[in-house]
């Protein structure tokens, strides 16, 4: 079979672009309206697109003064949307740092079921300290949350196992609807969770909902080689998308998986026109409603330099890029303001469209374009797409680049599959359980 | 305006009825489809019914061998009732021990906002050594339960105060979407929680949803007085039903509410017939699918004594029915047991329908009478309807129980309101952050 690229809808409020709420295309009251995301997911499928993606967070971060923000909670708001489609994954962001392993493997297994085998988890260890103080915490620091996320998906993994396949056998005629050998306690007793088990839902449809992840500090990588199934990354150019990718397969293989069984899905954010000039206008436009006060608040978080009004016009001053290996895009942002010399207003122009995604401006066949040099160069399996402006940067996305990737022989013409697993070519897991002659439970 | 009646709907599985899995006219494989629990909210819908209403547990608990256990998590799932349905309210049943208050706090303000304000949340301590199980802990004491109840629920409110209803602006020309001045940090220090805030969602369509609780101790019914809007209980009897009524609304009124703006809800398990005798014949259907190893480990588990096939045709042994104040549940099983002398044969049957709520057999008529008794005589502000078997036992009930119900001018014709707060007749919640001078976040 030919190699396929692979595409995900990342919707984010009405707009990747900082300042989408402010462009007279989009409708900021419709943040919290679920008919909004029900669209944009109907927009999706219409495109066959392998998914949509939510990010997540556990705390009101960035200046909602001057931004969009306070949306709905990701798993909540899916489950709404698979109710009104039939083919696209859904996949939710849910922390392993403020949350329990029963609760997260319960929910994504009743999404599975809700979804008909559609469900996906971004897992994250949320590095930041504003979500630690919703939850009494001091900031974890960065190798304990990847020690508690690794303990974390264990939990997880067994829980979905700890019902086989065939446990439920529904006898009504005996009186037997379960055969209880075949339904496991777990009986996992770790450094940071004891958990007995089963689970109280039946095995998932895809058997374990699709594991992503999104950290690309050095833990980060070598979580996502143990256990993601996708890995969402921000690469600003080829050479950079390359050099991840081969870094990344490498770690796949050396954990004796396979390769081609973790995909890597590098964000763009494709500003669309039905010309060039179409397109830089429109991204100019959006550039024009910027409000620097956000973009000032957010890459001063990012970097830690307190930034002002009057720094605008300057270079980026120094800072230092590694912390604990941990800040994979605080060097991201301070590598691309110093490549190309930008000034603080350009490069809060440049980060404004992506918050560190590549942007990418031009035509549908231009957009094609680097979507193939990237897929066919070795530097993506396919992309998480932001959407500029929601619902009509997806839409044109839709209805014009993906006509190209089909024409060009890279992208599906209908889902190949029923589950989101079986449409990103990926094989469904055997309960570890199975087979066993002990039981409990 | 009259008194009206108000009714939910409890949806389990297929019915209440523990052999409802067995009866023909079921289907049991559908309890992890999501197209059986819409059809019932939609049935619920269609006859102006308050909400549908989920129970939830976190573990396995009960004889899987035998019962149709192991569904779907109920926010997840009544983000899918949403998305089908525009005015049935969908109360969701959480725990407050194993949970955090934020989380609490923004899946239900989530809800709320998918479902354009019609979430409910019934609070739950768990009770249960099996849930403590899959979180790490021993099972928490009684009185330790209520405490951090007490401050989850202070912590809830809060967040969703946090943001006050006219925070959000949308200016587009000033580039002002928020004023922050009206979205406040909650700084929240306690002996349980530490939680900075805000929450990171606007403030929900209703304000507060609405709040349910469903204990009947001692703890349980102070609490309620203290927080709940609506209290499901279990009373087997009229004068007991009375009893519980008047003493939950005087405490109500000691904690200085008014005692109209808590409903007192008993749970009631109609079997419906067009005639009495077919009532009859189905409700001995039903008991004669009960497999009585499944019953005698529920009910082990509730009396604390093991019990076998050999005990059936003997009456209940003698249990201590006191332990901490705590076992309501268990009191009224023996309560029952004694009253009627019952074989614990006869006590199996009598739980099999509801777990100790109340069963009623007969035509639409006499179920209307009794509902109708216990509205009228102070017994009840109305009814958790719990059908025996699922979908039938609630269609039977929209279409031949809820008409007379009308006729009789004790329940609605058309919705009155757009929310369940509404619906229930109860007031929205102001902000307690509104009109404050002093402002964070």
């Amino acid at each position: 079979m030919t190699r396929k690229l692979h595409l995900n809808a990342f919707l984010m409020g009405v707009g990747h672009h900082e300042a989408a709420w402010r462009h007279p295309r989009t409708e900021p009251a419709r943040l919290t309206d679920v008919r909004h995301y029900q669209e944009l997911a109907r927009i999706a499928e219409r495109g066959t697109l392998d998914s949509v993606f939510l990010a997540d967070g556990l705390a009101l971060q960035g200046h909602v003064a001057h931004n969009a923000l306070g949306g709905l909670e990701p798993l909540t708001l899916l489950a709404a949307l698979a109710a009104v489609t039939d083919h696209v994954g859904l996949i939710a962001t849910v922390s392993t740092t403020y949350n329990e392993p029963f609760h997260v493997a319960r929910k994504f297994a009743s999404l599975d079921h809700i979804s008909g085998g559609r469900a996906g988890w971004n897992i994250v260890t949320s590095a930041g300290e504003a979500e630690a103080r919703n939850f009494g915490l001091e900031r974890p620091a960065h190798a304990a949350r990847y020690a508690r996320a690794e303990e974390f998906l264990d939990v997880v993994l067994k829980l979905w196992d700890s019902w086989e396949d065939d446990a439920v056998v529904r006898d009504r005629v005996a009186g037997r609807y379960a055969d209880t050998g075949k339904i496991h306690a777990i009986e996992h007793e770790g450094e940071h969770f004891a958990v007995r088990g089963p689970l109280n839902a039946s095995r998932p449809p895809q058997g374990h909902p699709l594991l992503v992840q999104a950290g690309s500090s050095e833990d980060g990588k070598d979580f996502a080689a143990r256990y993601a199934e996708a890995v969402f990354t921000a690469q600003q150019t080829f050479e950079e998308g390359r050099e991840f990718y081969a870094d990344l397969k490498r770690r796949v293989a050396a954990r004796g998986r396979r390769p081609e069984e973790v995909l890597v899905l590098p964000g763009i954010s494709p500003i669309i026109g039905s010309t060039e000039r179409e397109a830089l206008l429109l991204e100019k436009e959006l550039e024009e409603l910027i409000v620097p006060a956000y973009g000032l608040a957010q890459l001063g978080q990012l970097t830690g330099i307190e930034l002002t009004e009057d720094d605008l016009d300057r270079e980026l001053p120094d800072v230092p890029v590694e912390t604990e290996g941990a800040q994979s895009r605080r060097k991201l942002v301070v590598d691309l303001a110093r490549r190309e010399r930008l000034t603080v207003r350009r490069l809060l122009a440049r980060l404004a469209g992506g918050r560190g995604h590549r942007v990418v401006a031009g035509t549908p066949e231009q957009i094609a374009d680097q979507i193939q040099e990237w897929f066919e160069g070795g530097a993506a399996d396919g992309f998480n797409v932001m959407p500029p402006i929601l619902p009509h940067g997806l839409s044109d996305f839709v209805d014009h680049v993906v006509p190209e990737l089909r024409a060009r022989g890279l992208f599906r013409h209908a889902y190949e599959g029923r589950t989101l697993r079986e449409n990103y070519g990926l094989p469904r897991p055997a309960s570890r359980y199975a087979n066993d002659l002990v039981a409990a439970g």
